[in-house]
């Protein structure tokens, strides 16, 4: 492919609205180009690498037994309302009417109308196990779209969907699928991290994420040498046991002012994590009393840890998150303002949890329940009762993992997700099979989605410098960038048909720069656009029978004659 | 790929809603599945179908330095509102409001948005020629989607836009698409027909269709060996030339209660085409003067001939298509009612055409613009002006075509259309470039679709028997339906292992029946889903060290072993 046969401008300056190094990348090169609000075209060069990485993709789902199907983008209303799903998705669901009146929307996820595809046919034990995949562009009426294909309305996708007869055989499709995941990023030679994940919206109980790791990613990821997690849900194991000091009497003390564990720290002139601290919150979602006394519940911690919600609901079996309690219900039930508040002498008798890290721990300073003042010495079970103790707290860098080893923060960009789901939707829409004995059950389900555009987005993130984009070969739109120093020229030509010849010979794709510019300008451009190697052909150098190879991770250069390149190349290329 | 491996339900019964045999058909062999009027799943099976042919034409393609990109499917309507499309197109534009309320459709035709993405960098004489193309899934809300994928209103399609500074470079591009859709149809194996067309709605001069034969095809095409049309536009010569005869005088005779050509012939003993034909239309679209008299023009041809308006429009250049007049207009001018009327003795003076069938003839039989009389022995040019002969009729099969060869009718679906544009598209939106010489232009361009599902179905509607589909090697799912008679029996999967080692070495791809399932239904399966060949594994046959191959389209079936099968098998793929 030459550059003269494509459209292909490259800009010199940042453009608008791009912040991070990938997006602005992506808009410079002249890799893809908005054309409204999150939504992208994507240019000649970058659809190879999209192709590319879907047939990687597809190679290693197939090698798992999933098998692609092509699903509408274009669904009804009446399918998304079995799930509940038409006004539960609502904000993210670009809706419309259809010339006949019937409300229409674009899909951004397909679990329903799978279901109904696979539902008239899937009765027997015998159909399952079945695990069937797409790649489709997809819609998400995104809020704030932002960071180009990162988070944009327009997309490609991945999704695949397994059916499985019981739950051992959905984890079976689910470790294939997450053998599948590890493979497909091995094979694109990027740096990743899986992490245990929260399922979120969609439902289910296991859930795990790939990330790409990169400095600017919108994930922050704790990892050690054999676990790692998201933040939103890292677990992390209690510090080793010590025995719980002597209880002192309890003493009160005033403490004017004083509103947050900062401030009470520096009153002590001691630090925060040395201080307990309360937190009270209201369980939600089981029914409308939501607001009623009986459902507040304290949470106490270490005062430098930050209790996490989500790990509250996993971790006491919620159905909902727990809510905050707003300043009123904290007075009613403590009888103080928040900053004074204790799990000692509350005017109402709630459920107390403790985080781990304040087992056998003592002598606890907390608020008095009285507005200004606070008790030393408050101790657990001997003062008030505990309820629980439980992982409640956001995990830090070089907390333990549950596998002993300390965790280190990395930052990520989520780039597949895989969702064990039980039979969360085949209950909503009553998919069901006959088992051996003619009886019968729900299917289990797994959903496990990819984002195609996404994925290459995030690679660029992670590899890059300030001249542009440094592709890995194996999605790069091209693995050699030909440069015609001097195109006209009938000695280049004649180079450039032997070089051709060469690069066929060894399954190398070239993209050939045939404009009339200078070669400052060319190789700006090549730096910019990124493909893993460089070779220039001038009249000078060909004069001396030499070509200039240079790789573009390095800036490694070297001039060499035609028969050297053709020994040299598969040792460069091993190297990319 | 096996059957256990994916979702794939076969129909007995004939699917409702279904009427020509390739709709019902890739509905009986499961290929498709209906999810709301006019949007079909594809399943594993056909989407390898798909792929397949998208292959061949992305192929092709490339092959004319047309070069593939991809443009979004949501689109403003702000953008659509630049060439007055966002109301021309109204029906089939699917529009919706995002939730920050901009208006958008989806995207049924892609010349606005690929336009604008080229508009900022296409500048200079030196950037074309260019020609784009995608292939993706489209939207276009029809009234009545019917006959299945070929005019469903979600449907995968492969569009393409080229852009030159003049009209000989333009059409030049054009050859080469031309030549790209000879080689992709040549290459799919069907029978086809290219015929010239009306450029419709799209706009443009040049405009070229292309048909795959089928009977029930929607379209009408009349063909000889070297010429070929749509009916809609075909030409048709005129017949020798033969000497006028002597004109006589006229003669009024009475026709109490005739209206119609039929009527009269009956009650002259003749035939309808000795009789003369009149028709009064008016022009339109210049003016809304529309109803002036003015604008009123007759049109003669012979009585067995059927006047076409878009010829009219054509060969008369009017910019568009002329309206019958009405019955009162009809008065007004001619003095009669609808049946009557004839060139001769009007009351207003208005343009009267001729035919050119009507060429050196006379003593024509006309109405008498009295109502319930005729004329014998009207004479053009004596007792009536011509204003032009011209080629306004529709041609039949039997008459010449352009290049004198008698035109035979075909029935045809209509796959591909190339559309010359000119600089239609760059004038409304302002696509310039600057010439050699620094003069501004407007870019020449065309567009060229392929219906990418649609020529699928059609190629079934050609290619099909009363038990099924069958698929031509080009495109069909799997080359071979491995139909495992015994599949539990390990001698079977034995001498799967080995066929499957010979057919990989042949490079022929297979599809594995190897469900529990009498064999009589798994030989309907078969020739259901059309593969062009089956091989049978049994353990009566292979107990004779034989395996069965049966071709599809001929139902050929032939014992043989396994050595034998490796030695004739390129025979039987190559008469495919």
């Amino acid at each position: 492919m030459k550059w003269s046969e494509i459209y292909l401008k490259t800009l010199k300056e940042k453009p608008a609205g791009a912040s991070i190094p990938s997006h602005i990348l992506l808009l410079r090169a002249g890799y893809i180009s908005n054309t409204s609000q999150g939504i992208y075209l994507y240019n000649s060069l970058f659809l190879r690498s999209i192709q590319k990485f879907e047939k990687i993709v597809r190679e290693e789902l197939e090698r798992q037994s999933a098998r692609e199907i092509l699903m509408p983008m274009v669904q009804t209303k009446k399918l998304w309302q079995k799930t509940g799903r038409w006004n539960k998705f609502e904000g993210l669901l670009l809706k419309m009417k259809g010339r006949t009146g019937a409300e229409l929307c674009l899909g951004p996820t397909h679990e329903e109308i799978i279901i109904e595809f696979v539902q008239s046919g899937l009765n027997s034990w015998k159909d399952m196990p079945l695990n069937l995949y797409q790649i489709q562009t997809k819609y998400r009426d995104e809020i704030r779209p932002r960071f180009g294909l990162m988070r944009a309305r327009e997309f490609i996708m991945k999704d695949a969907y397994s059916f499985d007869t019981s739950k051992q055989t959905a984890l079976e499709n689910y470790k294939k699928m997450f053998q599948a995941y590890q493979n497909i990023f091995n094979r694109l030679g990027v740096q990743f991290v899986v992490a245990k994940a929260d399922s979120g919206a969609i439902g289910g109980s296991h859930s795990e994420e790939f990330h790409i790791l990169a400095k600017k990613g919108e994930d922050e990821l704790l990892v050690c040498d054999n676990f790692s997690a998201n933040v939103e849900i890292c677990p992390r194991q209690e510090p080793s046991k010590s025995s719980a000091p002597t209880p002192k009497a309890i003493e009160e003390f005033a403490t004017p002012n004083i509103k947050t564990i900062q401030e009470l720290a520096q009153f002590l002139n001691g630090s925060a994590k040395d201080l307990v601290k309360i937190l009270f919150f209201i369980s939600q979602g089981d029914s409308q009393k939501a607001n009623s006394k009986d459902k507040v519940f304290a949470v106490l911690c270490m005062g430098d840890d930050e209790i996490n919600p989500l790990k509250i609901k996993q971790n006491l079996g919620l159905k909902e998150l727990p809510l905050l309690a707003k300043d009123k219900t904290i007075k009613e039930v403590s009888g103080a303002n928040p900053g004074s508040c204790g799990p000692y002498k509350l005017k109402q008798n709630i459920p107390i949890y403790l985080d781990n890290y304040l087992k056998n721990k003592g002598n606890f300073i907390t608020g008095a329940n009285k507005d200004g003042f606070h008790f030393k010495n408050v101790n657990p079970n001997r003062d008030f009762k505990v309820s629980a103790y439980g992982d409640f707290c956001f995990a830090r860098e070089g907390d333990l993992s549950p596998t002993s080893l300390a965790l280190k923060k990395y930052r990520g960009i989520e780039v597949g997700h895989l969702f064990y789901l039980s039979d969360e939707y085949s209950k909503k829409m009553n998919l069901t099979y006959l088992d051996k004995q003619g009886k019968k059950h729900f299917v289990e389900m797994g959903c496990y989605g990819m984002g195609i555009t996404r994925t290459l987005q995030a690679v660029i993130e992670q590899s890059h410098d300030d001249k542009g984009i440094i592709w890995p070969l194996s999605i790069t739109p091209f693995a050699v960038y030909i440069c015609l120093i001097d195109p006209d020229s009938p000695e280049v030509l004649k180079a450039l048909d032997k070089l051709k010849t060469l690069l066929d010979q060894q399954h190398l794709d070239y993209f050939i720069d045939d404009r009339k510019e200078r070669p400052g300008v060319k190789f700006k451009d090549a730096d910019l656009i990124g493909l893993p190697l460089r070779i220039d052909l001038g009249v000078r150098d060909l004069k001396n029978n030499q070509i200039e190879i240079c790789i573009r991770k390095n800036s490694f250069k070297e001039k060499l004659n035609l028969k050297e390149l053709e020994n040299k190349l598969p040792s460069y290329i091993s190297n990319l």
